[in-house]
């Protein structure tokens, strides 16, 4: 009998995905569900990438460059250059098939195989999966909902580092928790890199939904360790073009770059029809930003609002992206999420949570929190909520 | 100092594009390079596929499922049952980015760190990328030009088995070899497979192209083996849509699908216009295979009697894909790709070919080999060939 590697033993699945079964029985049930828990945006693509893909007349849907269509890298840099950071070259940036991929990458061409990354938890919980394909180890230290998950103190982080730390991740603004990393926190990740000979990637893959007129301090601006820097983006949220599958890996280290290269020969290419969408999203006019800035900010305010409304719910208000981690006056989110899906319903509807244990590594973790993404109008987002009132009560009075 | 990963040094950068930059510097010569190097076909996308493109009217780009669009992999399931191979259900398919994903997947569901995939050279040289990114390694038989690249013999094969050994690999048709493995030859695979508790993951990109009326045989026939096998697809070369990154990996063996799928999900699903266009595709009508074959096969047979015209020149015939594996009557055939690129034109042109050295995995074999893409119209194919004896003539004189 053959038998399937240990690396497929240990791959998570993944942990958003779980309650699924639940879910698809409601819905069989009747039941309306919710779905605060996934960020597949409802938010329309702009035309103007929608209408490239309309437009492509090639005979052939040929190969590009294994680093992208060298166009779309030089507007892709002009993009970057424009958000007023210091120069980026198109030869900086490999186009890669989704953030995903940048990220598989970067571990791949930095850290051998049992080095660790460090991460503060909780974390994006395909960041593990990425980990095992890698053969990596992602070690963490704890924001916490107490300090608005704020990046822990440097000593903290420092604490946190072996012999075999190479690397530091982190996403911002964040998922899970909508935290948004302000230039102290990123120029202080900086300087641990630089004493310590570390990587600093950063996910910036919701660069464009900063809230209360905060702005992003992008990575690249720490040109005083550029060797030690990797941005990791993507075309997914920004344009909301998911399923493009379109990211890229900026890096100022050319050495990172021709090994990032290599890795992308191995794939060919990333998708071209995607990459032409995605060098006419380029276009999208600022309104278009402003109008959907302004309906996640009405989105996040709304949710603010409902859930201050009910006892006991704890949530750091997020600066950015369009999730917030919460906690619940619940025993275990869990228990309670499935609970909702399972045994629940109010005016014919229930919720849909992705419980936050799942991105923690340790253990016992944010049992009683809750990721929520608000990727849904006004409306369904107020009777959601309802929702979840209603439900916390009933669960706690069973 | 930050310093790149192991594996990162020893990616090996893709042969093909090795001499590239002489290709390029031949170009701004203005000399025409006549490209045999590279299996990107000039054969039209079926329409239907381009159509679906074009009339993609979502308002948002979303992710899939990350197993693919369940339509799309039912009606894959139905083309595949279509080719008379026994019963596929749509569960035994994962859709992924691209055959080299598939491939890529396989491994990491299927080898341990170190563990061994026996590959007969000449293989396809991203086999190799692949490998170190999966930390596999790849061991090797070999398939001799004397014996037109047939599969080596059972015995040989099993010499060649370590206590490491996992799985089997190969591309039928062939890449670089062209060579299309027959029923008994893939039969004695499976049972070679069966015999040691090995994973036969057979790459069939190549399925559509078969010539002088010999019929593809699918690994997926051999379902006394089933849990052992799995199949590499890929729309590239069949519908001509290679940047639309879109394969496939089929195995009736679920534990596989399953351990496949939670690598899926970490890279979240493959692109969505491009799986719209390949169920699209799936509609194209049988004259355009008929065309294309009949396309291919003039221009295989214009390159091989050009090619018999070279004295000293051996090719065996090729029964599928759009490759050759030649021996040129020089000392070394890299030498001689590169002095064609750098020193040699024949009436404003030359001729770029890969060296098939780049293809074995045993140091000095194939240098005095070629792989040759016949995918130039036959004007253009007789030009190139008529440059390489010109320049074989000119090469030996010097």
């Amino acid at each position: 009998m053959v038998s399937i590697s240990k690396k497929a033993r240990v791959m998570p699945a993944s942990p958003i995905r779980k309650l699924v079964p639940y879910a698809e029985a409601a819905k069989n049930r009747g039941i309306k569900v919710y779905h605060l828990n996934i960020g597949q945006p409802d938010i329309e693509t702009p035309s103007v990438a929608l209408d490239a893909i309309r437009n492509i007349n090639d005979k052939v849907i040929a190969y590009t460059h294994s680093a992208g269509i060298e166009r779309y890298r030089r507007r892709l840099a002009e993009y970057y250059n424009g958000l007023g950071i210091p120069p980026i070259d198109y030869e900086d940036i490999i186009v890669t098939t989704g953030g995903s991929e940048a990220i598989l990458f970067s571990f791949m061409a930095c850290l051998d195989d049992g080095d660790e990354v460090l991460v503060p938890e909780p974390f994006y919980a395909n960041y593990n999966g990425i980990a095992v394909e890698a053969d990596v180890n992602i070690v963490t230290v704890k924001s916490t909902i107490e300090n608005d998950f704020a990046l822990p103190s440097f000593d903290e982080m420092e604490r946190a580092l072996t012999d075999r730390t190479r690397a530091i991740l982190i996403c911002n603004p964040n998922n899970p928790t909508g935290y948004l990393y302000d230039e102290s926190e990123i120029r202080a990740l900086g300087r641990l890199a630089l004493k310590h000979n570390l990587y600093l990637i950063v996910d910036e893959v919701y660069r464009d939904f900063c809230y209360d007129g905060k702005s992003h301090f992008s990575v690249l601006n720490l040109t005083d360790c550029g060797d030690n820097v990797i941005m990791i983006d993507s075309i997914s949220k920004r344009y909301s073009m998911c399923g493009g599958r379109v990211g890229a890996l900026v890096s100022r280290n050319r050495e990172v770059i021709d090994a990032v290269l290599k890795f992308g020969q191995a794939r060919l290419c990333a998708p071209y029809v995607s990459q032409i969408a995605a060098e006419a999203a380029l276009d999208t006019p600022k309104e278009y930003f402003d109008n959907v800035k302004q309906e996640y900010l009405t989105r996040r305010n709304v949710m603010l609002a409902e859930l201050g409304k009910i006892e006991g719910v704890r949530c750091p208000v997020p600066g950015g992206a369009f999730y917030a981690t919460a906690e619940l006056p619940v025993d275990n989110a869990e228990r309670f999420s499935q609970w909702l899906l399972e045994e629940f319903s109010y005016e014919g509807a229930t919720v849909m949570l992705a419980p936050a244990s799942g991105f923690y590594a340790t253990p016992d973790c944010g049992t009683k929190e809750v990721r929520i993404a608000y990727v849904l109008n006004v409306d369904d987002i107020k009777a959601a909520v309802k929702c979840l009132a209603e439900g916390i009560k009933k669960y706690n009075s069973r």
